[in-house]
């Protein structure tokens, strides 16, 4: 694998903490930006249709991958949007679009927005690109009324979130974060098994660039990200907005289950080493894991060999990933799948190896950036945690981070079903500028 | 799929037999070539040897795959060795090779010895290419000995009897015996997804020749095959060779399992449409069935997708074959299969699509030129069924066939652990022989 494995168990706040009382004094702030903002919400809904055109094929979605050539497309579409705004605009070695805007006081590292523009293979119009959308949406609005924040702002297009065409994902923003180095996360190979890697597909797009790489030569005050909920808690509470309170755990595997070759036809029954057999059985036990332990639990991707038409599958690589609430929970349901990837390799006589390629214990963003969020979705917003992972997730592991999340129809993602209603989606924008600018009030608080 | 559906349940012999006294007669004859026939033991088990370094890295066994570099080197070796014999060798539009040798009667049709170079991925050194090389060491040893046939003598290299790079398997001997066309061959399209077609790899290597296609072009007499067992009939009789009277029943099928896209992390488990989940449970009952039928099963592919990292699989497509030893146990076990996955994607909420791509009842070869194997093998041999197709299959449909089987080691194939004994070998070079002999004198006594 292309990263360590890790745990992010550790991830707490280095910030101080005191947000009743913070909270209470802004309450009794003069009239602001944070009360008289708005952002153009016609605008924005017609920003995520019109980047859905750069697409392959994909009914009713988006099927924008890392590199591609509509990637490419909705690439230059956006430096145009941000050198339009005078943004001072970047593209780094991993491809990630940086677009800083100066703010009155220019020693302050930026407040960033940022999400991503790569979509899965069967993506909708909404996962990232509203997250990135709706930073354009607040430079833009700030902008036309006037808004100047003490600190920079930048919005950012990281690249790879998805790891949908290239593994691993989260590819420049785990770079950002110190977690990778620019040659691993060129490297990132071709899930489908092509020769491309996300390095060569950048290059060929003309997205590898000379701009800052990571924290260190790049540092930010704060990183806030609009996502879609992906799950259903902010509909069934009736509340368009959440502020993202934390994550659940997940953990990435493969396995590997080890057979032996011989004739499809011919071969007895008894007494075959059969790879898929094996692969089969423990497909269906990790299911019943899953509802055993009140987690969740997916196969993502199954491969067999050899090729042929007639040969039994000595050699089967199941890829799958566990997720659950809490971390004792999600460490026992890793224990369980490794005895029952034992138990499907005995029934079969297989050899197996089982390794874990990511994991990501629940954890929570940062408080005061969460309640900078949670300030600006006032009566709007609920609380919520993301079942996955985000650029977010990296960016916390160097300043401080939360999310901004918009309603999803039936919780649906990772389709091109997915969606949320326009009105949501400009709440969504709305609550990201007056977040900043909690956030920038903050910082001046705390200096 | 490239070829349709056919029962070959309806293929009887059209010769009359009257096999128990000619058998008598045929004891009584004076002293022939039958008698004192031998071949070179030595000379065989070092061509098999020989030849096996026309492999790519398989320790212990051989992968030439169809078209391949290796087996442009193959080719290009029996094309040397049947040139050196005098041979009027001719390459066909789908790159099978054929080596005649006159006979003292050229106007009767060739008596055929045919087998095939190419293996499976992880193929070992004797199925197919022991088949050929058993045909090469008759005319070898029939010069040597002076042994003129009446008729005609052809050995023949069969291109992509294994389907194992390109399918359908059968690639040419389907189009010799009128069940496909040289198109349809050439367009037979890569297992592993590569754009690559066996017409443009043949032409690659150079063996798109001008060399008869069909039966009608070029008529042969009989087809005679030499095989390992691929099953233990004739180690547990303990018989070095054995004739072939038949051959079971197979069924090959593809099912599509059609589900929903959606989130591997933060979809619900309740009400996914989880396609590779369904398969998993399809996959699982078809084994539990060749167990309650008595008959075998084998998953030989399985494919899913969207590929990506985080998808909810919502497309699965398993390849499968069923085998038993009757008919109608072979018909209960397709429709029980239908059943199955029905229920399978039930449970999943799926939609499915099932297709029979190959369905081959269970047959007999041609009695005469049965019993022209019986009477060579003797006392050495036994008869047997073999369990899956060969080129002979397909010769069936024109020509008077039938098959020699060599003992394998515990029945072991499509693996690098493919073994049998040089004697055994030998022995069945010897029964080719002599079976061709016993033919060419059935024609006499025919006539």
């Amino acid at each position: 694998m292309h990263f360590t494995v890790r745990s992010r168990a550790a991830v707490t706040t280095v910030l101080s903490s005191s947000l009743g009382k913070r909270h209470l004094s802004m309450s009794r702030a003069r009239t602001s930006p944070i009360t008289t903002f708005s952002i153009n919400g016609d605008r924005l809904w017609n920003d995520i249709h019109h980047t859905a055109q750069f697409s392959a094929p994909s009914p009713g979605g988006v099927t924008r991958l890392c590199a591609d050539d509509n990637d490419k497309k909705v690439r230059d579409w956006f430096r145009d949007q941000v050198l339009a705004l005078g943004a001072d605009y970047k593209v780094n070695a991993t491809g990630t679009q940086f677009a800083l805007i100066q703010g009155t006081d220019n020693t302050i590292p930026p407040i960033a927005m940022g999400s991503h523009f790569d979509t899965v293979a069967t993506g909708g119009k909404f996962d990232g690109p509203l997250g990135v959308l709706c930073a354009l949406e607040v430079l833009r609005s700030f902008r036309e009324q006037n808004i100047k924040t003490r600190a920079p702002l930048v919005a950012i297009n990281w690249t790879n979130e998805e790891g949908a065409r290239f593994f691993p994902p989260l590819g420049s923003s785990q770079v950002y974060a110190g977690q990778s180095t620019i040659t691993a996360a060129h490297a990132s190979y071709s899930n489908d098994g092509s020769p491309e890697t996300m390095g060569s597909e950048l290059e060929r797009i003309g997205y590898v660039g000379s701009g800052p790489n990571t924290f260190e030569e790049f540092p930010i005050s704060a990183h806030f990200e609009v996502h879609v909920e992906q799950q259903s808690s902010l509909e069934r509470a009736d509340k368009p907005v959440g502020w993202v309170e934390g994550w659940e755990g997940m953990t990435w595997y493969e396995v590997v289950f080890h057979g032996a070759d011989g004739h499809a036809n011919t071969a007895a029954m008894h007494g075959r080493k059969d790879s898929v057999q094996g692969a089969a059985k423990f497909m269906t036990s990790i299911e019943t894991l899953a509802h055993d332990m009140h987690g969740r639990s997916t196969v993502t991707a199954i491969e067999s060999g050899p090729v042929g038409a007639c040969n039994i599958q000595s050699r089967t690589k199941v890829v799958f990933c566990l997720m659950h609430a809490d971390a004792e929970g999600l460490l026992e349901m890793g224990r369980r799948a490794e005895a029952l990837a034992k138990t499907a390799a005995s029934i079969h006589g297989l050899g197996h190896a089982m390794s874990r390629t990511l994991h990501l214990l629940p954890g929570d963003f940062t408080p005061e950036a969460v309640d900078c969020v949670a300030r600006a979705c006032g009566e709007k917003g609920v609380g919520a945690r993301t079942l996955t992972g985000h650029d977010s997730l990296e960016t916390l592991l160097v300043a401080p981070t939360a999310m901004v999340f918009v309603r999803s129809k039936d919780g649906v993602s990772h389709s091109a079903k997915e969606w949320s209603d326009k009105d949501d989606c400009a709440e969504g924008a709305l609550v990201l500028g007056k977040s900043v600018l909690n956030f920038d009030e903050y910082l001046l608080r705390r200096k």
